[in-house]
């Protein structure tokens, strides 16, 4: 099948992912695989219900990906919209711009444009992007369409699953925002060529972190192809990839890809996530959905702490994991190799491992007093505990060690 | 039964009307009745999960019920918090400051409190308070406990039904929010003797509209009880109050008392929006929960163009049902007696029903087309259609009928 007026052949992704809540009217797709943005536009557009959508984006990836996508949107053949007007709103880059005032820039955009409660917000950028657009569609005129475009590892395999969306606050991390699903996911790991290995990486530990808290043997997929995961080896060059399209065998192209090696992180990161969120969605009952907040306090302290943007939140959560094995650890509750294995797969990403010298154990306690895991007064910490791919959402332990462990990581420096 | 160290005895709501919504879990009920606020805090305070909460309120608010309400909800009994943590922010009064900036200074309080995810927003105010308070709420940690005390009209029979929050943008009206219902609302009639005349009357606008679009027995109850529902006849003094106070026979004192006229309009408008909500909750399906919107249309128009606060909601509702009314007999659709009875009943409680000069065709045509009802580039509207207590919602209609509306409202200054 040919679409659009370029020669494109349509090509399927490699996987599709699932994500089953509660109430099947919010189910929604994550479609991954190569070269989806530009050739199966048609997957989300569907997923647009009426004539308008939005593309927020932000002043990196505009100039990268922001025409190909209207391209592509506007060529792509779709039942509910041949006429589809597409507007824009391109943000500065970073999480420091995760704001309030920021969000407002998104609000105005749309209602500039006119555009009604029938309209789609489509995110397209990382997770800052994300989480911004998605709470911008959850308010503007009480909840329009919200579709995700990551173009981060981070986004990918984060953002994209469980419907958390949001902005900073100046007095804390992610504290005012949203659960809100979307409707479709388009994860394309073209976009990754032109992710700076830093992010990369920062997306990695995430990964890691699902097999860390339940996923024993992902862990180890981890740990057996940590070589061919590094972004020089994951992802094809354009030229090897044209090659792999002209091939004639289209339904094969992905599965023989070099590629399959990230396609399979991101997919089972999404799945892995999926399987938590549809057992605990807002984040109440069980406290089942609190586990993917591994080593989250701690780093949401440091990001906190050193100040938005001075810390990817993938390096800051790779430090906090550090220090969440590390009181797993004083507390008897895990075995010291699985420490070391954890700190070795960090530091092959080149994932940071230790505090910044800023941060004092002062400062940690007094950043982590306002973590939304806190309940009623009682700091909650999410430690691994037995067998690796095991974890426990607790506030009851030894309070001395998390003292032990603070002391430990502040004076290291 | 006596609480606290004051002799209080306990009094009973004179009604509760119990808005049941399709998760059963989010379904709440609304207390009506007198000094409710002070001697059955009880009410509310069952209804806080954690051991903190915040109340919201305005200036003006804040040096009249405050304390009053802090003091009851310290010293009432409840089982589930006897060591109730109390924060509060006092936000500026007035529609103008109904702003995303001032949703800033709610947030910040909360978390210059620490205070975590179980805690709970008490809205103590106007509409503005209750609309601003619950999309705080809302987005709080992605989502804390909210409960309201209306304390005027138009909040105790609009606000409390229906769990539309959100704040204002400089385009647009209520453009930015959330659906978001609240554990319990808790109206006390004697919080309305501090309400200005001018702003009690505006909420009768909202008790007038129920019984136009659905209510025919209600809207000729109010015309035939409109003398005793004049804030002045309405409302008992102080005085008289307390001599009904020390009546022995607790249980009757409130259906016995003069008060039960206004009760009775808040009891019926609550119920009334309470039927439709139930069956539209997220104003989708059936466009039933747009009907509530009758005159808002152009009203919102007025309120934008004539920028926030200098026309109260009910006012410039009151101004938009008499276009709604005018337009709906230029179609053909009702009878003019009834635009006439509508027109006598605003005038009844000093309702403006005309448009201010300012207000130009243009401007109001410019102004709805960012109306939340457009679908699709189509201009919705509620009209009244048929006999009294039917309306519909619809943009299939003559055109060349609404510029003859505008056209006529826009001259007659």
């Amino acid at each position: 099948m040919r679409i659009g007026k370029t020669r494109k052949r349509r090509i399927e992704p490699a996987a599709i992912v699932k994500v089953e809540l509660n109430d099947q009217k919010r189910s929604y797709p994550i479609y991954v695989g190569e070269n989806l943005l530009e050739m199966r536009a048609d997957l989300i557009k569907k997923h647009i219900g009426g004539e308008t959508c939005m593309i927020v984006t932000n002043e990196t990836i505009a100039p990268l990906y922001l025409e190909r996508l209207k391209e592509a949107l506007h060529s792509s053949k779709s039942d509910c919209c041949d006429e589809l007007r597409i507007e824009e709103v391109i943000l500065p880059d970073g999480e420091e711009f995760k704001t309030l005032e920021c969000l407002d820039l998104i609000f105005a955009q749309a209602l500039e444009k006119k555009l009604d409660r029938k309209t789609t917000f489509i995110a397209l950028g990382g997770g800052v992007i994300g989480d911004m657009c998605g709470f911008a569609a959850s308010a503007y005129q009480r909840g329009v369409n919200f579709i995700q475009i990551p173009t981060t590892v981070m986004a990918m395999v984060d953002s994209s699953v469980g419907g958390k969306t949001g902005v900073n606050h100046l007095k804390g991390k992610n504290m005012i925002g949203a659960f809100y699903q979307p409707k479709a996911v388009l994860i394309d790991i073209a976009t990754l060529k032109t992710l700076p290995e830093r992010e990369y990486n920062s997306g990695i530990a995430e990964v890691i972190k699902y097999g860390l808290i339940k996923d024993k043997q992902f862990f180890e997929w981890i740990e057996e192809n940590s070589e061919a995961l590094l972004k020089q080896n994951a992802l094809l060059d354009d030229d090897e990839n044209e090659a792999n399209k002209d091939d004639d065998d289209d339904d094969e192209n992905m599965k023989n890809g070099q590629n399959k090696v990230i396609i399979n992180a991101i997919k089972k990161s999404c799945e892995n996530k999926a399987s938590v969120v549809q057992l605990d969605e807002l984040e109440s009952g069980l406290n089942l959905r609190a586990t993917l907040n591994l080593g989250h306090t701690f780093g949401h302290a440091i990001e906190t702490g050193m100040g938005y943007g001075e810390y990817l939140h993938g390096e800051a959560v790779s430090i906090g994991t550090a220090m969440a094995c590390d009181l797993s650890v004083r507390l008897g509750w895990i075995d010291v190799r699985l420490q070391e294995r954890t700190i070795n797969l960090f530091k092959k990403f080149n994932l940071p491992t230790e505090v910044p010298k800023k941060m004092t154990p002062d400062l940690f306690m007094r950043l982590m007093a306002v973590d939304k895991k806190n309940s009623n007064g009682r700091m909650n910490f999410i430690l691994l505990k037995g067998e690796l791919g095991s974890c426990v959402f607790t506030g009851d332990f030894d309070q001395s060690k998390l003292k032990e462990t603070l002391d430990h990581f502040c004076s290291t420096k």
